[in-house]
């Protein structure tokens, strides 16, 4: 038995940072100490390794759980062992995890999920009417009235109505069809789903898949999983992060040489930029689509900033009049880790299609059918995102007070970031309108660029893992995303509680200038 | 207003069977039908369409959710308008779903999911020491002690301890090491990432994944997906569905002429046909995949009859000693949906790996990470089911009444379920001992095959149909699974209650005399 054990340690050595991108002769090199240190053992050349694998899955990049985020996992293990750091946690700003942060779940919503979770509780007097109202109509629309049987591959009936109902509220009366919605597990399940429809074609008829740059990562890594081709336009950090269609028209143009740009994917408000789009660019943007017979994909969320309104895609759409509303292909998708309830973990969401081939949906739901169903839990808890307590309802007001409270506070960050950013020298910040990211450009002096390119990092890589060694503090480079070649930026989450988000800012600020100090 | 409304409905229409598998020339008609129908709009071409979407995805099956079931849905509907049949109900027998079948959860189980939902009732007498217990531990490995927060990408750490322990006892002490193990959202979604890693290479070398015939055919669905080359092996009915060496050696020869054999996929117990595989069965598969360098994939789940017994790949790898248990690259995979617990919805699942290289390993928590990580609620589900209350604590003895309760029935449904097909002439049905399916062969009248081809369907899929409109039950043709040129089989899970079993069981006898009758 004891050998067994020792084969199994074998087998699973902690991850290292470096193995994650390493290269194949590295892999060779460890394969040959193996044999040095273990002559005794025989072990054969293994079946699955970074030669033989699946090429397009190993040239998948994500930097926001990537090499940075194992390095921060190694070092909060160090301050576990009491090894001393110049700080005494690890703040894990890479990724926008609101109740990892601190932020409370809305009380409502977890009262139904309890009630749907455990029926007896529908009996308590501790729970209000309205949440047992809720529980009882999900219940009563999954099999055998529980969480655990499967539903539909599309997704419960009833809370896609709820969904449909959501958007046409939403969008001020635009109709919305149940039919229409497909419920998801979280967003990125929706968009991988639907691109995987969407790619065909070899050579230079490949399908192109046009992504915002900055984006966010799981586009690419899913454009690399499908051997799709990857077409980038650029975003103008100059203003605010503006989508400008000449620049569409560029890309496009350029793409049309070796692929077939079949699919436009917008994310709104940017992540990780953070702007919020205007109507009149959406409408730009659609009139685009509409003339280069583009696929749109439209990843939408909230908005805080008092200074601009969320306008959707399909609203914008219908409001253009039938030439478009009937004939431009929209996917658009919500999920409930965003927003002000961020329940990132119940891995909810949905998508909405407008003008999809009837066969096409035919075609997509014997796809979700391979999964099954998303998590039924996940559906409920999109069910209250959507379906939240409205006026004269028991829980009405505290619902009304923990969403206020959030959104107030998302707001105030979010100026409190952008504000702090734009007093250090060397680093600018744009306005930050919806989302919960800053992505600021910081300035590498030449002396740090040299120093990375001598550690074989990206600058910004190299800027980011200093930081997290010398503050604890751990943010994604912006090579991660992409960005302009020469610019330098970092994405941070503004989800901090507002007295350690100062904390936070404070010490990137010292951080910052004693970085431009020693590189000068 | 009204227009939108009429594009929406225009857009959308019901989904119809025929629609699921329809050729490329019925799209095209109906394109010009809807043209014709409204020659006031233009309705432009649509850039996703049968023709131009991701050939691989069109290719796809999928029979456990395919047209039968959406006739069973449409069915119900016309039940619920009153229109008159020869029976009141759908029973949805497809698929095994055990809570959609009246199953009910298990109390622990429930009672720890809600107090990890709703932690305000750590608090509340009416929940058991022990369930808080395993609340309170769950919630302090998760970020801000909340299951809305985001998971590390492999799962949360305590899960996976607890995973890995259930393992060890499972194997008589063969030690599991957490670093192995993978939270994923149900089996599918682990089957599926191996494979995603796994295929490689263009023509002849192209990755041939060997899977049994009879299939679950979530393995043909994700291979076609993938573009990798099936490589079918069948097991051997008159022998109650063994799975042969012999065999094995047949199909992976053949194979090399076309492609290059590096999986092989193993379900034990066998879903659909449900026998227990030896354990010299699985030595000597163990054996040949050594011998012949192929990867294992072993599709794991319980076991329920008395006369025979369950078997870990992972427990016989190790048992033959270290040339194998160091060498042979085995994953195996086990879900919240399969055993006793039957929670399906919550969609928890683990995947174990043994012998995977390291840099493969930071490779597959790379491509997990993609989509962020399993829903935290499926996770909290897995563990209660390899956790669940032991002998001196509070909960146990409820628990193991509830336990014995399925576990008894489940092999009395076997029994009854065996018996009955096979008093049934022109039915022959095999031993039943594991998962939660029958899978009987029926004999089709030539009359009835000439039939079918009329109707353009796979005899068992007319056979199928048939049974659903006089009787109300839903099952999956043998079609779906795959089975020997010339045999006809259908999946029917035992899920029912006794007494809704007997009915069912009764009404498939008579259907099919009558078939029988009609057809000769």
């Amino acid at each position: 038995m004891q050998r067994a054990a020792a084969l199994v340690r074998r087998g699973c050595g902690p991850r290292t940072p470096s193995s994650w991108g390493r290269s194949q002769s590295s892999a060779a090199a460890e394969a040959s100490a193996v044999l040095k240190v273990r002559p005794e053992r025989s072990r054969r050349e293994r079946i699955l390794t970074l030669e033989s694998m699946n090429p397009q899955v190993k040239a998948v990049e994500y930097a926001v759980r990537g090499p940075i985020v194992l390095k921060a996992g190694e070092i909060e293990l160090e301050l576990q062992r009491g090894i001393k750091k110049p700080f005494t946690e690890v703040i894990r700003a890479n990724i926008g995890d609101a109740q990892a942060m601190g932020q409370q779940p809305i009380t409502f919503l977890r009262q139904v999920m309890a009630l749907c979770t455990y029926p007896n509780l529908l009996d308590s007097p501790s729970f209000p009417e309205d949440a047992k109202k809720r529980a009882r109509r999900i219940l009563q629309a999954c099999g055998g009235n529980s969480l655990g049987s499967y539903s539909a591959s599309q997704g419960v009936n009833c809370i896609r109505e709820d969904v449909a109902a959501y958007i046409t509220r939403r969008d001020g009366g635009v109709p919305a069809d149940p039919d229409n919605i497909y419920l998801t597990t979280g967003a990125s399940d929706g968009i991988s789903t639907i691109l995987k429809i969407l790619v065909s074609g070899g050579g230079k008829s490949r399908t192109g898949v046009m992504i915002p740059i900055p984006q966010y990562p799981l586009y690419s890594a899913v454009i690399s999983e499908l051997d799709a081709i990857q077409v980038n336009y650029y975003l103008d950090e100059e203003n605010c992060w503006a989508l400008n269609v000449n620049e569409l028209r560029r890309a496009v143009q350029e793409a049309k040489d070796h692929c077939d740009p079949k699919v436009l994917c917008i994310i709104n408000p940017g992540n990780p930029t953070g702007q919020v789009q205007s109507r009149k660019c959406i409408e730009d943007v659609i009139h685009f689509a509409w003339e280069e017979k583009l696929f749109l994909l439209a990843d939408e969320d909230n908005v805080y900033s008092p200074d601009c309104r969320f306008h959707s895609f399909k609203k914008v759409l219908y409001e253009m009049g039938p030439e478009y509303s009937s004939n431009v292909e929209l996917a658009s998708f919500h999920s409930t880790s965003k927003g002000y309830m961020g329940e990132c973990g119940y891995r909810g969401g949905y998508m909405e299609v407008i003008n999809l081939h009837p066969e096409i949906k035919g075609q997509l739901v014997k796809l979700l059918s391979v999964r099954l169903c998303p998590p039924v839990s996940g559906q409920a808890a999109m069910d209250i995102v959507v379906n939240p307590p409205v006026a004269g309802e028991e829980s009405f007001e505290q619902f009304s007070r923990e969403k206020e409270s959030v959104l107030g506070n998302l707001a105030k960050k979010a100026k409190l970031t952008e504000d702090l950013f734009n007093q250090v020298p060397g680093i600018h910040c744009n306005p930050l309108q919806g989302a919960m990211y800053a992505f600021p450009r910081i300035f590498i002096p030449a002396k740090a660029v040299e120093a990375a390119q001598a550690h074989q990092m990206a600058p910004d890589m190299f800027y980011c893992m200093k930081l997290l060694e010398e503050t604890g503090i751990c943010v994604v480079p912006g090579s991660g995303f992409g960005q302009r070649e020469g610019t330098y930026h970092f994405r941070m989450t503004i989800l901090p509680p507002v007295e350690k988000l100062k904390t936070v800012l404070q010490k990137v600020k010292d951080f910052h200038i004693n970085f431009l100090e020693k590189y000068a």
